[in-house]
């Protein structure tokens, strides 16, 4: 039988922490200001380039990136979490593209998810002299492998 | 008569400030943070919401409202901006639905757009004395209205 | 037999836990952008009383505060950090007063102080209901002794 | 001959804006979550000295520095602000040292103060090729005048 896609996702780098939601992560609801989320995904997303020796000191230093800045955030809240609360945040490469590449999150509370969301990232270097400071170009094979898992 | 509705958007709420990028919205790259924007989506949907008397004071004194949380948010980032730079921030309501409506924000930096995304919202309100703290209900008819612009 | 006082400070409730540096945590010069470091001076001291019983949800529900909100907080910032660092944040009581209480702290990296601070914070109640939202009172002397340690 | 300081502080440069308080500025106690009272002195600070030619892009391209750090903050919180509230913030230069300035800052309400502070900043450059890559250095001429107002 063809495809082996069909059975699901492909593997990828993943990782898996604990976030303790703090006084000042909530807004005056008492339940955590939506933005914080976001810094969470992307917190979360530099621990697991972190872990597979991919710190962003490394990224600049032996393969010239500026960084692996946003082209697309989107989450869906599906309840609520306080402080005292402590998550799981789970998060994995999902999709790897030429230029781009796609990590999912969860944020999950005993078992229950509370958002789950995804980035969509490029690969960003210095632009020349005479342009742009920072142009998107496409992923180095040993960052692609990387990210593979 | 032909309805007017066909050749645009439904007139609805809408808003327009300015946002002062500033230093401590920038991340490492010198550039804004992205979850940065989400805040800023927040806050211009309350300043829509404020102008047109709906402040949260009044949802929750007049309407018994705890707020209108995020179920869902979302951005596209099509360019960068840092310290110094003045956005303009403008947000309009865009649908109007049961018991949620959604607002389309777009942030600008001289006519070029820096990022566009929207946020869904729902109408919460305490929950019963032995359920969930919050329950989504309704949208009231004049909020429905307020909101229509 | 006198008293040993005079040897050192008085035993307090103390904490220690690791906070790591985000990209998020930094502004445009690399390193952590001021604020944050006294929104981990809160979480911290959170997380002390959340250690010692003293949780917001009981002080509110068993106690009938309002929160220990700040009358004074200062930092002297001694050395930079940035994303990727790990920092050891302590922070202790350094004194109870009939109405307030402070806490020391002090991160550090690798045993070099980055930063050191203190917050006062007073024992706060809701007022009288032709009054202000917010009165503050004296600590309940079981605070008082919990916050001894 | 006697001095005319006596009579009051010298004349340094000065700065006022508005503040408009969001909810996402606010914690779960309804009020202005302290950290952010800080952030706004850094922005008023960044205000103040783009207002007087000063941006930080002059800065690092005139004058090679990486910017002016923080040594110290400190503030007294005599007041709570919430959501909906426009604050008047204030500040200025109130010492100018050799290698050092201070800025006084006062946020109010209607008249009514919320909150002082103080940030003691240094002049920062970068450190030679083999040293630390930050080192404070004396204040440039120019700079000195120009905190001067």
């Amino acid at each position: 039988m063809p495809t082996t896609d069909a059975d699901g996702p492909a593997p990828g780098l993943s990782h898996r922490r604990p976030i303790a939601v703090t006084w000042g992560d909530c807004d005056a609801a008492g339940v955590v200001f939506y933005p914080r989320y976001y810094a969470w995904f992307d917190a979360s997303t530099h621990a697991m380039l972190d872990a597979a020796g991919l710190s962003h000191h490394r990224l600049k230093a032996e393969f010239g990136a500026l960084g692996t800045p946003l082209v697309r955030a989107e989450a869906d809240f599906r309840a609520s979490a306080t402080f005292g609360d402590t998550l799981t945040a789970e998060c994995r490469v999902a999709a790897i593209g030429r230029r781009s590449f796609t990590v999912e999150h969860r944020l999950s509370l005993g078992g229950r998810v509370v958002v789950e969301g995804r980035e969509v990232r490029v690969w960003a270097e210095p632009g020349p002299a005479d342009g742009p400071p920072m142009i998107v170009r496409p992923l180095p094979d040993a960052i692609r492998r990387a990210l593979t898992g």
